[in-house]
């Protein structure tokens, strides 16, 4: 008979890691063995208090080192919430070691880095997919369907998308997102990942030919090293700016924003909380179609206006997008056959990504890129 | 005793006209009088036409000439929707004749244009303004307080607004917007002066200092002549961008699009609808401050949003902004006194478009504007 549980390790222990511990058990084809990190006793730790929270029976076992993990025969794919300077070498063992992979983003600290670790995940037949949530709301669908109607939204022209929260202030001590060694691309590889990411799933995955980044703020961790965007805008043109034009803007010092703004010839779509979504039981998104009306010395604007909901919690349950996450990439794993969309998915974003680390090097000189 | 209403004449017969003289009527210091064209049949025809929708009485002389609209000693103040072209002439001879002046935007083609006008206006000690209606709207009494207050939005960081409207197919070759003679600044003067206005006043007008524009799209018109912009962005940079950056996105091939939002480290505001307010009698704005909660391995984003609503008619009313804009207009002319921060606004506006200009025909490189 052949398994219906895929069994995973996780590697490190972020905090992003204890909402998948949750999102795991709730999955229903997935289950937790192992946590892994440098020193047992923060990987016994980090399962009790989890444990006190979410407890799960048997309780994963508490590894004390990396290499540990990876030798594990009852460990199907991992879970790699690293920091970005230590992934790479990492997803490239993992996958080395026939695990399946679910990576954090962003996925690498460059082009060549990720295209190694696919390039590992290809050559051990395992699944590669980056840990990002918001892909795997049922949301998507309906809001695919009215992208895709020529008679809602019609042709884009302009897709906006910003991520932002305000971080507090021992940030740049306490957090190593201001750590130039672990996470190089500060707020564009934390938030950018995000924006950079819905503007591609919205032109499905087709790239930019012009790509534009400005560095409007950068800064460095309390003990030092080298400056990390902190603040950072981009504007990205499909088809030379001829078709459609996207400007996205991340920041850790503002207070959080998850706009989408999708707008097209015939109408156009707002999400407000694309990444995170609000609390409830249900996620929804708006679509516009004002309507002018003239008539003699009247000029009124109508606004017609449709809100559009799936049932879907937003969080901890098993409708929950994080939950789709590991229940669809337990189904490739059960399955046999990688999906080799998910990687080209993050390798899109990351290319882009980069390209606009490139523009703001340059004082924000456009960069072009070639499919 | 002293006047109680100013007597308007209207310069040329843009559709435009019609909404303000259905304002000059409902503003109550206000009184049309005469409405002059090149030709003295089309004077009437547009007489004729607003008369059968919003009767005037006694109805509006037709005038042959703009001279002799010029010559009316009834005639207080001049409100001029002539083409652009056209408008620097004779906003600058309705100076001259110790005319008031209200100016469609955009108010020139030219910083140096419009700093003729306004020199030529103060020269007469006469009053300017420009046309923009949004800036007479109460909504924008509680977005001033909520903007400035620390608790609320807090320090602003980030700021973007749209305006676009999808053009008919007889675009090209029956309005003039995209005619280089009348109209050289496209959707850029006709939609721009709006976004990068929301954007400086947003910022108690001061001036960015570096600004970025992008032609994204150029047409011309049916006939002929040099491409206009028909798709435009721009980005603006305050203290270079270390304080405040914001985003603006103007297009004729969009359907009708008016967001603004304003991001601070604090919370954001959103307005749907910031140039032509939605039918109602409420005009509204959003003010969001998103909430979120991690318990161990629960992470929750907690919407919290409320609603901010003026009592004010969207159009055609007493209390329209439109309406707001003659009346405050004509109070300035009855207390004999001209505001200096009218014509410091559209000047303001004027010399950050013409950078986006710059910048644009430079390949989208940094323009540096000094205050």
């Amino acid at each position: 008979m052949p398994p219906t549980v895929c069994r995973y390790g996780i590697m490190g222990t972020a905090g992003i890691a204890r909402k998948n511990w949750l999102a795991i058990r709730n999955a229903g084809n997935s289950r937790l063995v192992a946590v892994a990190s440098r020193d047992r006793d923060r990987s016994r730790a980090f399962i009790a208090g989890c444990q006190a929270d979410v407890p799960l029976d048997p309780a994963p076992r508490a590894l004390g080192s990396y290499e540990e993990l990876l030798a594990c025969e009852d460990v199907d794919a991992i879970y790699i919430p690293l920091p970005t300077g230590l992934r790479w070498q990492w997803a490239v063992e993992a996958a080395k070691a026939g695990k399946h992979v679910v990576c954090e983003k962003p996925c690498a600290a460059s082009v060549a880095e990720l295209e190694s670790i696919i390039a590992a995940c290809a050559a051990a037949d395992v699944q590669f997919m980056d840990g990002v949530m918001w892909m795997h709301s049922k949301r998507l669908e309906p809001l695919r369907a009215i992208l895709d109607d020529p008679a809602t939204v019609g042709e884009i022209r302009r897709i906006v998308s910003q991520f932002t929260f305000n971080a507090p202030d021992d940030f740049a001590a306490a957090n190593i997102r201001m750590d130039a060694e672990l996470e190089p691309l500060g707020c564009l590889g934390d938030l950018g990942w995000y924006t950079i990411g819905m503007i591609l799933w919205v032109m499905h995955h087709r790239l930019p030919t012009r790509v534009t980044g400005r560095m409007l703020r950068s800064g460095s961790a309390a003990r030092g090293g080298a400056p990390v965007p902190v603040e950072f805008s981009g504007e990205l043109l499909f088809d030379d700016g001829a078709g459609v034009s996207a400007s996205f803007f991340t920041s850790f010092r503002m207070a959080n924003q998850q706009l989408v703004s999708v707008g097209g010839s015939r109408g156009s779509v707002r999400l407000d909380d694309f990444v995170l979504p609000h609390v409830g039981n249900e996620l929804e998104f708006t679509v516009s179609q004002p309507a002018f009306v003239n008539d003699v010395c009247r000029f009124d604007m109508e606004r017609h206006d449709r809100r559009v909901a799936v049932a879907e919690y937003a969080s901890s349950h098993p409708t929950a997008q994080e939950t789709n996450l590991f229940r669809t990439f337990s189904s490739l794993v059960l399955g046999g056959i990688p999906d080799p969309r998910w990687p080209a998915v993050s390798l899109a974003i990351q290319r882009v990504m980069m390209a606009c680390v490139e523009s703001a090097e340059r004082g924000g000189a456009e960069v072009r890129l070639t499919e």
